[in-house]
């Protein structure tokens, strides 16, 4: 194992090559281990990073699962074109794209029942990153008319990322291996103006 | 699923309240220590039910669980009146009571990890035992133009499963503690007929 050169001395300026050497480590061990082989001692072995340094950049695994399988969804970053359907499919299927990593699809679970016991994600924007604000900045984008007024953007974003987690993590809905147009076409119906008013 | 009587070779009857001793213990297990603590010794220990007389019955620790957190959804079993709203409501309150319980917030996210390295649910469908068929039946049941015939009432329910499934494990979507009655709105939503046919 190779010393951690950036954190030896005080004044030494943090090296990022560390970081990424850790995060890409975690990213390949939660593939091969799955969420719970992900340790620190698996994750120093796997880096050629000491578990010592890794403790100075991070509390625990948890923090560094979080960062290493969630590096702000930059994919999902999809500029709105106003055409709404276009841009929530390229939404839909920039964020399948993320949380379907073979990484992400190990951890996510794990995350999951890490937050049930009461610890939040250290971002409490966690699995939303980039993506609740895009999807608003594409709501917004769309012509008049479209968009129900009466409907909340964040509601209909609450449904779809369960929809787009099911989709990868919920056996059931997996097997039924549906086209992500059907998701398309349920989220547009989501947002559309109702017919004749909501009845009751 | 429980190991067949008959399999178990010649001797007595099989003993219905040791399954439910054992069951009870697992839940207890799961609330007090967690996924990763519902091992079967812990469950053997606080059953008083030996642990090999457990691997008689079941394969692993995640059968046990599956069915100790999932017996049918039996609460979930609400009778449809025809009056869509209500009938939809319901239904989302009862699942999400059964998903809700402390026990199986415990499981979900554990068992969602376990299928991801591969082994199915014992029942494949787990999750959605009687919860999909209600739903059809559900929607069955309403009254003519109410729901729209070109939506596929599955995928309706898989999106549903998954904002069902959010509300009780994702934290950003936990936090924001929307109403029921928002989640019952977009299902209905989801259902109605298109104002001057689907756009493109």
């Amino acid at each position: 194992m190779t010393a951690d050169a950036a954190t030896r001395g005080p004044g030494r300026p943090r090296d990022a090559t560390i970081d990424a050497k850790v995060l890409d480590a975690a990213r390949d061990v939660l593939v091969a281990h799955g969420f719970n082989g992900a340790t620190v001692q698996a994750i120093a072995a796997r880096s050629g990073v000491h578990a010592s340094a890794i403790y100075r950049r991070w509390p625990s695994r948890i923090e560094i699962i979080e960062q290493a399988v969630f590096p702000g969804l930059e994919p999902v970053k999809v500029r709105p074109t106003g055409d709404l359907r276009r841009d929530v499919r390229r939404f839909i299927r920039a964020f399948l794209a993320v949380v379907g990593e073979p990484a992400a699809r190990a951890a996510i679970p794990g995350l999951l029942a890490t937050y049930q016991s009461g610890r939040l994600p250290a971002d409490e924007e966690w699995l939303a990153v980039s993506a609740r604000p895009l999807f608003l900045d594409i709501l917004a984008a769309a012509p008049a008319g479209r968009v129900d007024p009466a409907v909340d953007p964040g509601d209909v974003f609450d449904v779809l990322l369960g929809a787009m987690l099911a989709r990868i993590l919920v056996p059931t809905v997996v097997q039924r291996d549906r086209p992500i147009e059907r998701l398309v076409d349920l989220t547009l119906r989501l947002l559309q103006p109702a017919a004749t008013g909501r009845r009751r």
